[in-house]
């Protein structure tokens, strides 16, 4: 069965992802559909594009990620779809799937654009206010269905991109930002196992705190204390063990974080 | 496959979805579950009749929509099932349902009614208070099964019908209310385009703002900007451009909301 | 179809569940797939146990649950799954699933424990921080697409088990806590139906108010007054009709709850 994943900012409140799920089994009644989140925080393409690199890599190939985070929808901006590592992914053309597209082609992956332009995939009515309705779910049930994406739209070569905020070299180290925070009030960071090579013997500050050295596991330190760690996706994630450290510190996006490496200049 | 969603006022903190998916998997194994909302205010019934209006016809026909809010439960309100122009409808006969029912009418769409009354489509033991597990989930599987409604229960005729707000004309155009706020703040209003005629010269008054003309889409105003249009359900609109309306201006279900054509006297 | 429930404390946020659900149908494409609830308050096990025991039995016999409630991931606590009375349990050796073990054992139902420890059941590559991904997804898939248990781990009879707050006995009645509070406010205790063997007329304190017998229905108390019935799991719950007991009262779960016989000594 064709596999469709769902992310939006819509919430879980006003049945907008129920509407879409009607959408797609109308097209396509056999697609099983899982929702990534649609807590993205309203309009934050950043945060819904970070979560789509996290999290679509773990689905099966052919699998159809629609995702709307859409501050945009009804303006000039385009509908797209695009085939990258044989995930298919459809939206708006704002940035939102740009991190995926970057590590596809770090990775030396080559990734195929189409602006979703042919109306007879969409809704035979389209607003101005709702097009991961009328077009998005709707064009991911056809993909689902078997039509090939290049019946769908007109190939382009530019997506948006979102600028991705790369830590900075400092003489002893990194300075980098906090990216996300998750339910537990975990943090993470942009600062990634690559920048410290190994460097265990790091020292973390943050939010007028100071870490010494990484962790192996959450027992490596007493509840209730700061520590830090390489997290799942290779990152250095700060967290409180057994703890909520975005609350106890009151850590938000964009916070700075800075390692500073044991033996000052190598890093 | 059969498609059953599923809209409630349970939360999703609780488990009571996933055991009505459970008892539904019990009996209908292959059934296709989508949910609506969990999160209905508890115990509002109108706005969970708002939210079935709005998003059950974008199912497929066969779809059956199992709905609790159910405040009534185990007292002497009526359990029902209803047909309406290929869908299928499961839950309290407390008016729930009675917005869609109201619509089909309208359009010239018969509705048949039944009263849940065949305890041998039921779990054999019923709770007093938890009948969208012991009655509603078993009901909607058998359905999904292929046992007919006419088997399940028996006709009734007059469904509890909820009183629409009707916007009330003035010598200038209309009185209206705020029917929903959804989760980007945005205002949905019982004034339709209907009662607008076209005019997109109005002006409107909410919460002590007023606000000139529709908009077509969110850029034709500057980022926080309270703006007005017509919606994705033909309903009028109230929305500041990229931020949260309801928020800034603390509008809530109930207020009043004035329209006021352009010439005066011809809305 | 095969049929995976899932519970955690992820939240809805973060997409982990999503992810989840990714890894899952990599595996075994055609599994059914339904949360539970994601929303246990973090590393709760407790109100996780308390969940998987008053959800999982409305399942359908093979239904595999996976729950990660997991203060203790990436330290020392095994990785395991269990056999039920024809239901599979996936998850953490921490006590999430005693409670379901306890009750089984009590009907005379045999369990039987498999710590995971063959990884050629996992991922590929396992991270110190998610083993929900990592380990037991991946597990649950493996059992949905017919694996046997005896070939993904090792047998083990001393599963983790939770001490399960059991009322006291009193002169005339029972002393006994409060469970859980759902999402409307209603109260559940430790006292069950058993402890009051058919006395309807006993009196109950909590929160400092006086509830005097029980009711059947909602509809026997006037809207807003405090009552007291038994539950859908024959527990004693106490609710506010049509409001929010929890709120109004500022009840939170182990508060105190007593019952008292009517005739005093004769529980």
């Amino acid at each position: 069965m064709p596999i469709i994943s769902i992310l939006t900012d819509f919430g879980l409140r006003d049945g907008y992802v129920g509407v879409m799920k009607g959408v797609i089994w109308k097209i396509c009644p056999d697609a099983q559909i899982a929702d990534i989140t649609h807590n993205i925080p309203p309009q934050n393409i950043r945060q819904g594009a970070i979560a789509l690199l996290r999290t679509t890599r773990y689905f099966p190939k052919g699998t159809i990620h629609v995702a709307v985070v859409d501050p945009g929808v009804g303006t000039h901006r385009k509908p797209m779809a695009a085939e990258v590592d044989g995930h298919f992914y459809v939206g708006p053309d704002n940035g939102l799937f740009s991190l995926v597209f970057s590590e596809a082609e770090e990775r030396g992956v080559g990734c195929r654009f189409y602006t979703l332009d042919k109306p007879e995939y969409w809704l035979p009515e389209v607003s101005r206010v709702f097009h991961g309705r009328d077009i998005f779910a709707p064009a991911a049930a056809h993909l689902a269905s078997g039509v090939p994406l290049e019946k769908m739209g007109t190939p382009f070569t530019d997506p948006t991109r979102l600028s991705n905020p790369e830590p900075r070299r400092q003489s002893n180290g990194w300075l980098g930002e906090v990216l996300t925070i998750d339910n537990f009030g975990n943090i993470a960071t942009n600062i990634r196992s690559k920048h410290l090579q190994g460097n265990e013997k790091c020292t973390i500050k943050i939010a007028g705190q100071t870490i010494t050295g990484l962790i192996q596991t959450f027992e490596d330190r007493p509840d209730g204390e700061l520590a830090a760690m390489i997290g799942t996706d290779n990152d250095l994630i700060v967290a409180v063990v057994k703890g909520n450290a975005a609350e106890k510190y009151n850590i938000k996006p964009g916070d700075l974080v800075e390692v500073q490496t044991a033996t000052g200049d190598q890093p």
